[in-house]
This record gives structure tokens, sequence and C-alpha cells, in this order.
């Protein structure tokens, strides 16, 4: 360990973790466009199977997320402060655990209908995937022109508040018009979670904002 | 870092902190105060109005919360670990989404009826918030004298298990009196969010008994 | 504070920690089988009383967490990275606020009904409470050898698949046979924190592989 150490002295910072990081985010981008067709299919078979392919890129991120933490605690230079890459780490792996949540909620639950609401939410999902995934791209960037990765941020606020709306406006209209308990409930727990996988979304531009302010 | 800590003895620690952390603060009592207000509205319109002046509220604390942490990148010397600043912003700012959370809920919602129980859990918040104005007001003198910090911690425990008591009596006399399904819903959904707004107050005394403990 | 931290350096790492910590695991266990007993009673009076057991051994583990935070703040010289030791003691103390939090949702809710299902997952708590146990008697011999933890870590890994089963087949024919939405929703509410449990014990080893990655 200690030569390994010294010699990392003098080798360049070593793109692992940003091939990581965008293996996580293609895998969010995966997940959801799975989600999407999960959300349009209305045979519970097919869905289940949809579902089975959302839970295997799950697993997948998992893997990556162990491996950027495991490589966080051996490399002695990262390219960024380590709290910061294991924070974005962690919240992407977040995203994706919220996206395969949703899905398992209607496996689980088998509402009677799926609601063009529910496909909404998860296109703003995937609408956060894009722009992760341009950011993260940029993040070797980010030092010498943080631009892109604002711009980025500024959109997925945009799209946030989009998803705020979406949510906001079905719930309401849920509780004037659903007068079967158990149906209602089933609604409110998918939609729920659909909405917490925007705004963890979201919560990635935290630590992106972090990495502008402290390197840009 | 030898050097950096010779420096630090010599400059004036920067107030900018503690006054960001004071308009935190300050931002919790006006939206616990206007929550209050709000859930002792009974028309639905007018709620609605007081729902947007917590929400503007709460976007002026994020505004605060976003400059404390942009701050934290920027500076050199901190008045209190990096750690426990970007701790205790991170919190504050999570009391005020809880307050505007529940607010919310029940705008979305409309139940039937409010509760005194909500009203007695929103003057919960209240005070937990005022004990944090008093602590946070006092943090610059904690190093000398940590008692009146102290005190307000001990006060925020005992507020805690009164809204705790609050909490339990009303969802347990809710199971028992309340036979429609879907009303019952809302009450535990708002009573819980509102129940998360005081236990997060509490949780803010964990920082600043971190503070106490490093410093005083 | 300048000539207690120079004589540290000469001090052996104290086995405080070590000892904290097991206090800690010790409670998990204490409250998990409480928790067993507390579901297989039929009489709310006599669960009553058991949740006033479970809610003791939690507050004495909140003792216990206080005072590894203060140690932390303390000590110049830790066992393992500080961050690691107060990671490790918040989430100990988390997965025993959830066993409280499961039984005190079925002393508010009176469900009409305790289900075999949720002994099972109180069970698997149970098993992974022996677990860590085990891993943090070992905790003192990991840099030596691993193997110990490692395997805890893989047992607990399996027995959070196999309280996710439990979890999702018991969801699943509740919503098929549960016609009453009042006793439905109790029940999903009981079993979700109950899962949580679960999946919070499992969370203990992202510590666990953290230290075995660094110091093994």
């Amino acid at each position: 360990m200690g030569i390994n150490r010294f010699f990392q002295f003098f080798l360049p910072k070593e793109p692992k973790f940003l091939n990581l990081l965008t293996g996580q985010v293609d895998d969010i981008v995966k997940a959801s466009d799975l989600l999407i067709a999960f959300l349009q299919t209305p045979a519970h078979e097919q869905r289940k199977a949809l579902y089975a392919e959302i839970k295997q890129v799950e697993m997948h991120c998992d893997r990556l997320t162990t491996q950027i933490l495991d490589e966080l605690n051996n490399t002695f230079i990262t390219p960024f402060d380590r709290e910061d890459i294991h924070e974005l780490a962690a919240q992407l792996d977040d995203v994706l655990d919220l996206i395969n949540g949703s899905a398992k909620r209607v496996v689980l639950y088998q509402p009677k209908v799926l609601t063009t609401s529910m496909v909404e939410l998860a296109e703003y999902v995937r609408q956060s995937a894009e722009c992760l995934q341009i950011a993260v791209a940029e993040l070797d960037k980010v030092k010498k022109n943080p631009s892109v990765v604002k711009q980025q941020v500024r959109r997925m606020h945009e799209i946030e508040n989009l998803a705020d709306d979406v949510y906001e406006h079905y719930i309401m209209s849920l509780f004037e018009n659903e007068k079967d308990a158990i149906e209602l409930f089933k609604h409110m727990e998918i939609m729920q979670m659909l909405e917490n996988a925007t705004d963890k979304a979201y919560r990635v531009t935290d630590v992106l904002k972090t990495i502008i302010v402290k390197y840009a």
C-alpha cells in the first residue's frame, strides 16, 4: 500500500470515478425509460417482466456504487473532494432506488388503473436523468468552464417545478373524485414515490452546485 | 495547515454565518406563525392565500441556505467547524420545508375539518422556533458561556415530549372515532407531517449539543 | 486541552468506543426480543406493558449514542475514522428507533389482528441484530482478520432478501383480501415500519464494509 500510494503522487488523476459515475447516470436513463414503458403497459404479467428488468438495472447500479465507495477508500488522489464524490454516487443510487420502488409499488398494489399523470412524472424523471447525464459528462471540464453544468442545474429546477404541478393537480383531483378509499390509497402511495424520484433527481443538483462553487 | 491555524488567531471571525443563520430561524418563526393562522382559518380560499405566504418564506429561507453553503465553500475561516455550520443550516432548512409541507397537504387534501390538535402541534413548532432563535443568537457567546444554549436544548426536549403526547392521543382517538377511511387517511398524513416538523426542530439540538461539546 | 492532547499520543487507543457500540447492539437484540414477544401478545394491555419496556431500551440506547458522539468530540485518538464511528453509532440508534416505532404504531392503531408476517419480520430484525452483535465484537480484530465481519455482512444480505420476500407477499395478499380500508391502512403502515427496521439493520453493513475496505 505504501509504495502504491507513493506512486500515485506522480500519476495523473485517474478517470475511473468519472467512468463509474457515468455508468450510474446511464443506468438511471435506462431505468427511467423502462419505467415509462412499464407505466404504459396495461397487462399485469407484462408489467412484471418490465419490473424485473428495472430491478436488474438497479442491482447493476448498486454494484457501481459499491465500487465507487471502495475506490474512494483506496485512492489517494481524487478528482474532487472525497465527500463530494461519495455524496454524488450515493444520491444517484437513491434516484434509481426510487425508480425501482415506484415500479415495485405498482406490482404489489395492482391499482385498477394507471394514470397519465404517473407516466408524466416518469417522463420528468427521464428528463432529469438526461440532464444528469450531460452534467456528469462535463465534470472533468467543470473547473475550466462550468456553464454546461450550471445550465443543467437550471433545467432540472424547471423540471422539478413542472413535476410538482403534475403531482399537486393529480392529488387534488384524486381526493375530489376517487371514492374508493383503497384505490385512492394505492394511487397516493405510487404518486408519492414517483414524486420522490423527481425530487431526489433534483437534489443531486445540490452536489453539482457544491462542485461548481468549490472548483469553478 | 500550520500557517492557516496561525493566522486564524489574528483575524476576526466574520459574523456573516451567524447573520445568515439568524435569518433562517427568523423565517422559521414567521412560517410557524403563518401556519398557526392557516390552521385556524376555516375558508379554503383564505387558507390558500396564507399558504402562498408560507411558500414565500420557505423560498426565502432556501436562498439563505444556498448562501450559507456557498460561503462555506468560499471562506477560509469559519466560526465553527465547517460541517457543523453546514449541518445546522441544512437542518433549519428542513424544518421550514416540513412547515410548508404540512400546509401544502391541507391545501391538497382539503379535509372536511381541521382539528385543535393540528393547531397545538403548530404551536409547539412555534415554541421550538423561539428556542432556536434564542440559541442561534447566543452562538457567538457559546465558547464563554454555553448555559443559555443548554437551557434551550432542554426546553426543546420538553416541547418534543409534549408534541409527542398530542400526536399520540390524537391518532388513537382518530382510529377509534373516524369511520370515513379517506378522511382518516387525510388526517393521518397531515398530523404525521406536523409531527415530523416538531421532531425535526428537536433534531437541530443534536448540532447544538455537538457545538457545545466541541467549543464550550 | 493542549497538554491533554499531547499525552493522548502515548496512551493506547481506548476500548471505550467498542464497549459503547457493544452496548448499542445488545440493546438492539433486547428490543427485538421484546418486539417478537409484543407481536405475539394478543391482549392490548399486556402489549402496552411490553411496549413500555421497548421504550426503556430505546432510551437507554439514546444515552449510549449521545455518549459516543460526545466522546468522539473529546477524544484525540479513535480506533477507526471519526466519521465511521459516528455513522455506525447513528445507524444503530436508527435501528432501535424503528423497532420502537413499529411497536408504537401497533399501540396507537390497535389493528383487529396481528399477523404471523409481522412476527416473521421481527424475527429477521432479531437475526440481523445477532449478526451486528458478532460483527461489533470483532471490530477490534478486523484489521488482522476481517473474515468474521465479512461473513456477517453476507448473512445480513441474505436476511434482508428474505425479509423483502415476506413483506412483498404480505402486501400483495393484503390488497387482494382486506376489504376494510382502515384495517388495510393500519397493516400497511405497521408492515412498512417493520420492513424499514430490517432494511435499516442491513444498511449498517455499508459502514462495516467501509471499515473493512479502509482497514483490513
